[in-house]
């Protein structure tokens, strides 16, 4: 079954509005063994649209078509498709009815042109719209091609809203197709790894997955993160299921402490697991990422759990005064530095009384003019991390901007806390 | 002038890649003059894609094609373009040359596929790429439509990686676009708002810049703030320029100061110049926004100039020993309360010597269990600021989930701080 997908809307032909639904309708297309052909982004011209409606049922099973079902005269899905089709619309008066309502309930009058929301294409099926006032349409169909072959096609009309388009989908789209589709029996899994190059664990791992040609392989990287897709199909869910179980423990084989998680868990959510199963606390002090792997890990709920807090010590006053920090270490060997990493680590975690200190100082650029930092280069950062044992301390060099720098070397941190923690 | 973008890679039809170059492309499109009609998202398929050129040379003037210009099978953006314009694929040597040097750069031996990076479309202009292997083709060429008419198309090939693509649409296909369209003379303009509804902007301004029937403008609204978009063509840039000065005074005369900047400075940047420009110093203390605030504060390059830092004060044992907060307060009040959030303000500023101290408290959910806290609602948010002279602590109550709840809280102090130094 392959399906293609319309955006309509002239904004999604400006630089400045993208189409984000046909991610979440593709994922939930491929759920049910549904591939995607095309996308198409089109604006609000009736000529354009009705062209693309033709090619789209000339080439897939099924056409979802999202926006353009809105109250004003740019509106034109409904009528698009109708015309493309040489069918009727008809004023359905359920619709007019809970139009009205609607309006009642906010104190308002309906403007006349809202009508134009309670038009239904003959044949279709009307899909509730519980966030919107524009209902869906779901429409069988049978079409001739040019070479008088007959095609059946479902064609369907969703709001352009995406939390109206997604609530639709998962309450309306999916259970229908479902019903006419035959079941699918689909596992996935997502493997995660930090910090390693994407061709490195291609090197690594495709000797493995490629023998495995009934799972489908997707690498995926960016900041920071190599994420590894497995997605498998078979007769029964068992099997599917299985059969990636195999494949992942090989994988986790050849990776080891590589992969941070197989279970969907962030970095940071890994991190407070470890440190809640140690029962353990954790305080940062934080120079050139200014609060950025404080901010990571309290975006998790609960952090406060195992997570106290700690500094930015962004300018070399709150080093001394919050971390103590010798000021002579300051002016001998600068911020940057090994020496002031541990000071940073062992002072916070001595303050806040935590199990565990870690600090970052670094130069995420640009240049810092005079001063003992001078002549460092822009990328190069030290993290230390103290326990009631012992201090670490690591040197990093990171390419890249002011934003690259410092979210690496957050991930860089999160990393050395996982791998002492383990 | 109409132009047609075409995407090509399966990647694209997954629900993990989207294609972003477009809206780069729309951008720099739209500064000549020339405006998006469509575009297509096309998988890695001769047919598909040779079917959507087809499409496009009817429509448009300009056709981009990114992607499909790597040397593996199914890179097959040459081969289609060719074919669906009856054209010759020939080989240059040139190319060759350089793709054998780049190679023995990296000391590996040229596997032989990638000799079709090397293909040239006849008739076609090889467009330099100096971040990749794969040149971009520039075509000019005649077309007859089934109408009999014969219709001037240019057709423009460019590699599928942003930094590729866009390092040489900058290069190389502006300059050339430049160069054969009539020169345009548009004049742009941005103004920025925090924290205020769409509506109510949409409703103060919509009376003043619906008179400008030859402006057009966008308003784009998220993550708390409201962008205000105007654009004007007119026969001279002064002409253009001075059309929206006229506006902007008036739209700057209704929303006065709800508008934090008209010349493309961040909320973060703007707080940043004021305490530039009065010669003072800012630190934060933030519990539920776990550091968010100060993060986008030091995402800022030099932010050091102005900001010192200050505290994650997440478990009230923090808020005691750093912020010294008494603790009684937090057991009387609770964490989340003015009393404390007016403490933690004065306590950072003591502390830290800074001129001003800002302090965020709240619940950013999932509820606080039992505590000093309990039935407190989530997203009940104080802020704290204070400075020589005074403290001055509000009261917020933010809708959403934790994401939201902690990035609005942090725009709230940006304003508190924006508003106090203006």
């Amino acid at each position: 079954m392959i399906a293609e997908i319309i955006a309509v809307g002239s904004e999604m032909l400006t630089p400045h509005r993208q189409d984000t639904n046909s991610l979440f309708l593709t994922a939930g297309l491929n759920d049910l063994g549904v591939s995607v052909g095309f996308k198409t982004i089109v604006g609000d011209n009736p000529r354009h649209l009705i062209e693309a409606i033709h090619n789209a049922l000339r080439r897939a099973d099924i056409l979802i078509l999202s926006g353009g079902l809105g109250p004003t005269e740019d509106d034109l899905t409904r009528e698009c498709v109708a015309e493309a089709l040489d069918l009727d619309l008809h004023t359905d008066a359920d619709v007019v009815l809970a139009l009205q309502a609607r309006f009642r309930a906010r104190r308002m009058e309906m403007p006349p042109n809202n009508l134009k929301q309670a038009q239904v294409i003959e044949g279709a099926e009307l899909l509730p719209n519980p966030n919107g006032s524009a209902p869906g349409q779901w429409l069988e169909t049978i079409i001739r091609t040019a070479d008088g072959v007959t095609h059946r096609r479902l064609i369907i009309l969703l709001p352009g809203p995406p939390n109206e388009l997604k609530a639709m989908f998962a309450a309306q789209v999916q259970p229908r197709l479902e019903a006419q589709l035959p079941p699918r029996f689909i596992a996935r899994r997502v493997l995660r790894m930090a910090l390693i190059p994407e061709s490195t664990v291609d090197a690594r791992t495709s000797p493995i997955y490629s023998q495995f040609k009934d799972v489908e392989t997707t690498i995926l990287a960016g900041h920071g993160e190599i994420q590894l897709h497995f997605v498998c199909e078979k007769d029964t869910l068992e099997e599917a299921e299985e059969r990636l179980d195999t494949l992942v423990e090989l994988i986790e084989h050849e990776m080891g402490d590589d992969i941070f998680s197989s279970d969907g868990e962030s970095l940071e959510e890994i991190i407070l697991l470890m440190l809640g199963v140690r029962g353990l606390s954790l305080a940062v002090a934080e120079s050139c990422t200014g609060g950025l792997l404080s901010q990571r890990i309290t975006a998790i709920p609960n952090a406060s759990r195992n997570f106290v807090g700690g500094a930015i010590v962004y300018s070399n006053d709150l080093k001394v005064s919050i971390c103590k920090v010798p000021a002579r270490l300051l002016q001998q060997k600068g911020a940057v530095s090994p020496e002031v990493a541990r000071a940073l680590a062992e002072g916070i975690r001595e303050r806040t009384k935590a199990s565990l200190g870690i600090s970052i100082t670094g130069i995420a650029g640009p240049a810092i003019p005079d001063g003992p930092d001078s002549g460092k280069p822009v990328g190069l950062i030290y993290i230390g991390l103290a326990d009631e044992e012992d201090t670490q301390v690591k040197q990093f060099m990171i390419p890249g901007d002011r934003d690259r720098i410092r979210l690496w070397a957050t991930q860089h941190a999160l990393e050395m806390l996982r791998h002492t923690l383990q």
